[in-house]
């Protein structure tokens, strides 16, 4: 499946938190640029993600701000 | 301001296309790496974004998703 | 690509309408039940998306508010 | 109230799952068509949320991706 | 209908600006305290939004950042 | 740091709630008029924010929806 998102950038799982209902999971794309991932426990369990997976992480452009 | 967005990631404006109400902006983060921010044109006046201009590209964790 | 989002609902296009950057996208997923999409026109062009295309409408399950 | 809001499809509740401070909810429009929302506890206690209630998802479109 | 979303801010919309698709909407909800929103020009004509109308401004608290 | 985000309110924080992974973060703008964020445990922490700071809420147009 191809996505309308504009962002789809390729890292690596550095860490995996599961809360209650709520899951953090950090994925550096490059040495010291991680990108932080606020999903829900299923999606962790359901794509089996743990630390050293390759993945990407997913944004809409419409998500993202600029700091100047 | 120091932001609760987990995600502040600095890079250089490489193109900003303006339209009737939204802009599009592509900033590079590491060669090769580009994130696309769609954001109204009020902020590109404002902050007078243009190619070349050092910026972070500010996204909160809850608006990233993982694909595996 | 396996993805964290929840919500992944098969349906088809029956409109597209391009503005001058950002694209509006109608996708029915069940006869009288059409999702509204707003992407960017680069989506829709890198995508081909047009009317009768089998797609797949993705959301965030934090995007999705409840109304009673 | 009315709502700008392009997307409000009727369904019907068919899990509450509540964590922490985030709650899980799934709302089935269609037999097998069932989406998941993400929400505060708050918002739960504050609609009385429960299995078996007629309720909206409400989703922006600027929040709905497409994948094809 | 009662909303999950945690912010429904009552005000009166001082501005609205119809893109190609995307409009703005400026809704003052105290004296000097403006918020912005893009939404649909689709979401314009259907509540037909002009100046002087009371709304209100409706915001999922999971889209709510904070700076300090 | 100038942001993008078009929705920068001013106001001081009213209540904090950490759940295990996501906080909850009351800001009140105006008297009476009161905003409620989530966001991660981690920026609570980080930004060390607890009741009586001054700070702001940051909220992207595209994130404000319109109820009338």
């Amino acid at each position: 499946m191809k996505l309308s998102a504009r962002n789809i950038l390729p890292g690596r799982i550095v860490a995996v938190t599961k809360g209650t209902t709520t899951a953090h999971v950090k994925i550096e794309l490059a040495p010291g640029l991680v990108v932080f991932s606020a999903i829900t426990n299923e999606a962790v369990d359901d794509l089996a993600l743990k630390v050293g997976d390759a993945v990407s992480a997913v944004i809409k452009s419409s998500d993202v701000m600029i700091g100047k």
